[in-house]
């Protein structure tokens, strides 16, 4: 079953876990509730048909199981948390795609722009309490705790990140915890919650943690440099919206003549020249190199914190590879 | 400390355990968070200045202290998890005034009128968050797992809410199934969460859920006939929006020459003239007498779950008080 890359089968054989256990717990809703959030899962269409599969790569459910399979554990045994993962992750996607006006997610409409705002919210918060449901009704009351302050950190990352949009400038440790809060800790929570062994849960969440935000730092590299035609995005997204991405921030933060002339253009609307100038210019101040160096030195932390353990060697393989190819992807 | 009437000292010694633990809860938060989920809860101002004093009356983590009180535990003990009621409680009213469109609760801006949407969508997750957090931190898995269905049904019950408002028409039992998930639960689950004995849990929720049925009943009865000077709203108010409240409901259901001649009012805009002849016609097809004899078999229902237990004769006396004053009031 494993193929030469270990990869597909592990993750295949995780979505068999994984898709059934989502369609179990978002059926319990009942309603209505049932298509919104059936549909924000990419379960079924807007109209409730079942799409037969599944909208997202899973990818954070995913780490679960293969946490859990790492530690010699069955993996089977950690879907409920999984699953909240999952949820949990989902709901602050409907809500954050409210928040930042986004229209299109998945090559969908999100949410809101299809069901309206009152649904959008209302699906978020069924979205959160199924998820706590899952992880209450099979784990240990600490390990729902820990998902309660992942959940915590959530709202402050992206408060943070809505901040952000309203400065000229923000600083690297800055945009770096609002990174750790959006992004890592829920990473973090998906592999502590795959172990059961107390004294390995924190290693397991620092890895996840460092590995949340080496994808992140990923995504922002894509978020500039991605090839339209895989990302589905045009290039350059994230400087025509003005965002504060880690490139961006980095490059502002240098002390260098291209940094002073990026400072004057993204204060102004950006026209396509202005947006391909802009894309030069951080490259020339350093913010590509210094954030491809933050994620391959976050890739490198997150292992340090799993180093010495004693781990299942085809877990383990899967595990690298997954890492691997979350950090250094072109999509 | 225990006046004639013995409510007073009762919900005032409550008060004095439940403020401290709120302003530390939302505390934890941090940054812009502590101060638009402390203006939700009347902690402080829009400014962040602490207000001395909290908003609501507190009600329902008032109902937690004195079950545990009345089964003869220490409500210092349920401390958390009266916290963890009243933060989602706050959670879902935050998230409901969005999807209502309500500008004004407690004589103040609500929070997404003073902060704006994505604040107000973010204060509600984090408050969900923190509730989760206060019970999981104090309590068996078990009452965490419960707390995460009552928000599962708080959810199922706004969408039933949002749903009536489009329809002509809403039958009683539907619209009773709405009562108890949008009030019921909660109730339910505040009084549930105050007892600590397995045997005796699922009476106290029995109890607190049809005592939140007779509360709501109450309401909506003040929002038709409620004295403006009292309840601070205007004379028929629910009926000015159209509401599907219970009155309207019941009397709509009946095969009366008045019940055909408020459908066809409510089908259109209500002049003032309007209102006050809908309230007359809700009274004359039975909706007042109806909902008036509903919530006094709520509230009987209630202490029949209780009827047997051999409870702390001063709690129980403080609790009698209380349920009976939430249902017989004028505001």
């Amino acid at each position: 079953m494993t193929t030469a890359v270990g990869l597909p089968s592990a993750v295949l054989s995780a979505h068999t876990l994984l898709v059934p256990a989502l369609h179990r717990w978002t059926a319990r809703l009942g309603g209505h509730l049932s298509t919104t959030c059936g549909y924000q899962l990419g379960l079924c269409t807007a109209d409730g048909a079942p799409t037969g599969t599944v909208g997202g790569k899973l990818i954070r459910p995913v780490f679960t199981l293969l946490c859990a399979a790492a530690t010699g554990a069955d993996p089977a045994g950690v879907v409920p948390a999984a699953v909240a993962v999952e949820l949990l992750h989902n709901a602050s996607l409907v809500h954050d795609d409210i928040m930042d006006g986004d229209r299109e997610r998945r090559h969908r409409p999100t949410l809101w722009a299809r069901f309206g705002v009152p649904a959008a919210i209302l699906a978020g918060d069924a979205l959160i309490a199924l998820a706590f449901e899952a992880l209450a009704t099979s784990a240990p009351v600490a390990d729902v705790a820990h998902l309660a302050t992942t959940l915590r950190l959530l709202a402050r990352g992206q408060e943070d990140d809505l901040r952000f949009e309203r400065l000229a400038r923000v600083g690297v440790a800055e945009s770096t915890d609002m990174i750790v809060g959006k992004t890592g800790v829920l990473l973090g929570a998906a592999c502590r919650l795959g172990v059961t062994r107390p004294d390995w849960q924190p290693r397991f969440e620092a890895f996840g943690t460092h590995l949340g935000v080496a994808f992140q730092l990923a995504d922002d590299l894509l978020g500039i440099w991605g090839d339209p035609a895989v990302t589905g995005k045009p290039a350059g997204a994230d400087l025509r919206a003005h965002k504060q991405s880690a490139p961006v921030v980095a490059a502002l933060a240098a002390d260098v003549p291209a940094a002073r002339e990026l400072a004057r253009l993204y204060a102004t609307p950006l026209s396509e020249a202005d947006v391909a100038r802009a894309s030069a210019l951080v490259e020339e101040a350093g913010g590509r190199a210094a954030t491809e160096a933050e994620a391959a030195r976050r890739l490198d932390l997150a292992w340090s914190h799993l180093e010495d353990l004693d781990l299942d060697p085809t877990a383990h393989t899967h595990l690298r590879t997954l890492a691997t190819s979350v950090v250094d992807r072109d999509h």
